[in-house]
């Protein structure tokens, strides 16, 4: 859990998506991971609302990251799939995401992942919410690669 | 659909998620829209894979606009959900997006989009296959909004 | 509620396939709906586990009926589509569905079904959890069908 | 695949659920498979419609039947999720399934499945469409069970 840690956080670091679309880990605990982003125009479709793929990315990311806390260290994991309900239109100064593992598998962990909107009073509401399917591998090794 | 089409267009320059991504109207035609985006570091994961957010946000917003191809002039969709499967790591020059309307109805839509990465050698393979729901609804009034 | 109640209790009666499963309706209150199946060879696939469209059309109907509490008398709910995780191997004396309404809307409502398989000592286990989204619509009139 | 054949058709055989709903094996080629219900009233819901459960039943299980073809023979496969939509409300004399690998790997195959329902005329109507994860794993050794 404490490497697990370590690569959690290394992942928001150095992934360049997630970077460039400004998501930042909240807390990680063992099979539970939660996620933020700061809403700007950039993260908006046409209609001032925050993208369907803004919250995809974040519910995807977060539950990867959830998973990655119950694997060995030589592992690594891939979505295989997911599926996502957008429940409301999404607006509001910040997106939250929460996840949780609902499954942890020895080849495929299944994650959940709730996402908020949170306006200016600090008041979140639930936007939309995500099953996430993944693929639990050995990691290349460096020379195999 | 002559409305249809510069409505289309018009998702695609005025929403900033998409054009920030760097996505790009490729064709369209009743119940069809293609799309793509030239690939950069910043679409990837911390693998240098493109990111399963980019690829969901590119099926999710070009089956939109397929089935924006098939509404009145006063309606307007919004994606209910979608499904994707992530069949390949993704990594190439440019990701393609065909996506095509399965079934058009009064209150619901149902789109396909299959994205495909290209390589140099404009070689293309599927990496992704999608399913969207959106939901058919009146553009609100301006006033009422 | 109370027509709701009655509707659900309906549903449950005269819905051939689900009076020739076996499902028992358990419980019913605004939002949820709980209901199971005694399990007997015949629900079986090739190796003896739960066929996964038994579990399927449980967390199908339990969902739809969770819904129905939540509309009004002149309307109904048709399954749109729905999406069912399969996380272990089902096997035991009963399988026992929860469902909850995520988020009950105008023209479209999501559910989330919790389906466990229950042992001879009554211990449960979660085997499968699906998200359906159903259309809310209005019952056509008897002369108009 | 001579192997695969006489597997398929056993999982058809042998697999309670499936003899119990009268699904018939239509056709198997490498990757693909078709499958077929005779309708009567017991696989109906509450309103005379096929039930959403027989049709995801079908299309689950010849998707399974369609991986089936292209693993080895000490293999088998498992649903790990599904998701359908459900496009029309189905009626009808039969129901058809055709399933097709879209992407076979060494541990998750997804297969997609398209259902028609025909009617006394034998014309056919795309009712839901499913996409299908399948696990694959080795068999579990007689002894080892």
């Amino acid at each position: 859990m404490q490497n697990a840690l370590i690569e959690a956080q290394r992942i928001f670091d150095v992934a360049p998506f997630i970077a460039d679309l400004g998501c930042k880990l909240e807390k990680l605990e063992s099979g539970i991971c939660h996620a933020s982003i700061e809403l700007t125009e950039k993260h908006q479709q046409q209609d001032g609302f925050v993208h369907a793929g803004v919250q995809a990315t974040l519910a995807d990311h977060c539950a990867g990251t959830a998973a990655v806390t119950l694997i060995d260290d030589h592992q690594m994991v891939l979505t295989a799939e997911f599926k996502i309900n957008l429940l409301r239109a999404a607006k509001g100064e910040r997106l939250l995401c929460k996840s949780a593992v609902l499954k942890a598998g020895r080849v495929l962990t299944v994650a959940e992942s709730e996402v908020f909107a949170e306006d200016e009073n600090k008041k979140q509401r639930l936007v939309a919410k995500a099953t996430v399917t993944l693929a639990v591998m050995d990691k290349p090794k460096v020379e195999g690669q």
